[in-house]
């Protein structure tokens, strides 16, 4: 019933440098950065979110964006991913020579206001300009809807509204749009319906996928999409990212449970999920935490620690 | 695409005081424990495995069962049930007044071993002796096969075992079979296989899941099940049980999240989550721990422990 409905191979997107890395109070060095991204390529994983290009003020460990891009390993086929906020964040993604950008509107006004400080109607405009500016430095664009699914200030969202964001986004040529879970709220039913909406808008534009696992439905939804037609999945080593005032909260979906799962399913990923679980576990110690994903704990448990690079324990 | 696959009305089963508790190491008080069950019960719970008659000297945590079942509220629509592991275990049940027993027999010739220290053609002439015991006692019988889905010391199991073993309870007249992924080790695709052997051999006897989510595919299993037409699951309140050895591990798939999912899908329960998610969190104070479970973090979050009983903080 399932086997036939499945798609031969999915692109796993790693956003856990970016998205996981963010939440984190303690800054990460960046030369650490650089090790488990390398890493990460070594398992496989051939599109990576590094970084975002945002004020350091407000999120001081993406102050290192720069610096970190040019530490980065160069690799033909691994393509390396800026988040971008605002004109000035695809400026400096372009100088820094990151040629994959992402740019997001959230379709909850109150949501949007709080984390971007602008109204629907300036995210939008401002938005345009972004991949005007970005297609004028030749930069590849993801353009995502966040809260497509729900919104943790206003609850339900008009998915008219995420459809209306998505009919912009491809009007302006972008060269993926993305749907985004921000805070968790996506449930089988809903992404059927939205992606059903949505894919064939895109054509053949890719449609990926943003998941969080807040409320434990995460994979759930990617067996869903999966069904659904979606290839594209952005996870997060170990399950990072989620919210840092909650021990223990769920974050992305886990890149290590997101790939034994598609294994599982008999889908071709081109990832060694033991190698990523090793990063995951690598920055369990470096910052004394562990984080919601369940393969590598598994694989702890199995293995404890051989092959694990040792680092400095956080008191 | 789904929906119409749904069933209306899934039957929740909580297996928490029993599988849950079983692997603490701090002694949880029969009055606790009572009103657990009891809140579990006002949660809209209508079965609950609450105990196992087994040896006290190896698992001291069952050591109250008769005092336990002594302390339960009688409500005429619950069911409370038992795990037995011999006949001693059937006739403490009996005179307790438990009138719903569980037996199992491991798919796994290593896991038997090691479980219960029998061979499979032991535990298999031992089973028959318990299920005529039972029926002796007029008790409702439901046979479960462990490791139906893998063993974590062998590795595959042979399908062909589970079925044979299914087959041998239908024909000693069980009331409900149940297969058991006693180490997580379920997959969508050999779920679906093996509900497609074992489903029409069942007919109208009940085919149950028990469903660990050791790897993080517990819920996508519910929702493969969902589709292949199960509607009785095994679940442990916040996720409790899996392994003592590891902090975080993943027990059992967690009755909120479970009820989360279900109803996401549109599928009753009878069950508040929010009630049973207070639960967990007093036996995580309890117990100075946290569950895998998500839906009871993500509550705090939202309630910061808002009508919670208080109970003793362990150091």
């Amino acid at each position: 019933m399932f086997k036939k409905n499945l798609p031969k191979k999915v692109n796993v997107i790693e956003v856990g440098p970016r998205d996981g890395f963010q939440f984190e109070p303690t800054i990460i060095p960046t030369e650490l950065k650089v090790q488990i991204i390398e890493d990460l390529v070594g398992a496989g994983i051939s599109q990576i979110q590094v970084t975002s290009f945002v004020n350091p003020k407000k999120v001081p460990q993406m102050a290192d964006a720069e610096k970190l891009v040019r530490l980065l390993p160069k690799k033909e086929h691994v393509i390396y991913s800026g988040l971008v906020l605002n004109a000035k964040g695809v400026e400096r993604a372009a100088a820094a020579g990151i040629s994959h950008v992402e740019i997001s509107i959230s379709a909850s006004d109150t949501h949007g206001l709080k984390n971007a400080g602008m109204s629907f109607s300036q995210a939008f405009s401002q938005a345009k300009d972004m991949i005007r500016l970005a297609k004028s430095f030749h930069q590849t664009i993801r353009a995502s809807v966040q809260c497509s699914f729900g919104c943790a200030f206003e609850g339900e969202v008009d998915t008219r509204r995420v459809i209306q964001i998505v009919e912009e986004y491809l009007e302006h040529g972008v060269d993926a749009v993305c749907l985004s879970d921000t805070t968790g709220m996506a449930t089988p039913l809903k992404l059927e319906y939205l992606l059903g909406k949505v894919i064939p808008l895109a054509k053949q534009i890719p449609t990926m996928l943003h998941l969080h696992d807040t409320r434990g439905l995460g994979l759930v939804n990617v067996m869903t999409a999966l069904l659904n037609g979606v290839t594209y999945f952005d996870t997060s080593l170990g399950g990072m990212g989620g919210c840092p005032f909650v021990p223990n909260a769920s974050g992305n979906i886990a890149t290590e449970d997101t790939v034994y799962l598609l294994e599982s399913l008999g889908i071709e990923t081109g990832i060694d999920k033991t190698k990523v679980a090793k990063c995951s576990i690598r920055l369990e110690h470096f910052l004394n935490k562990r984080f919601s994903g369940k393969f590598q704990h598994e694989y702890l448990l199995r293995h404890s620690g051989e092959g694990i690079s040792p680092v400095r324990h956080q008191a």
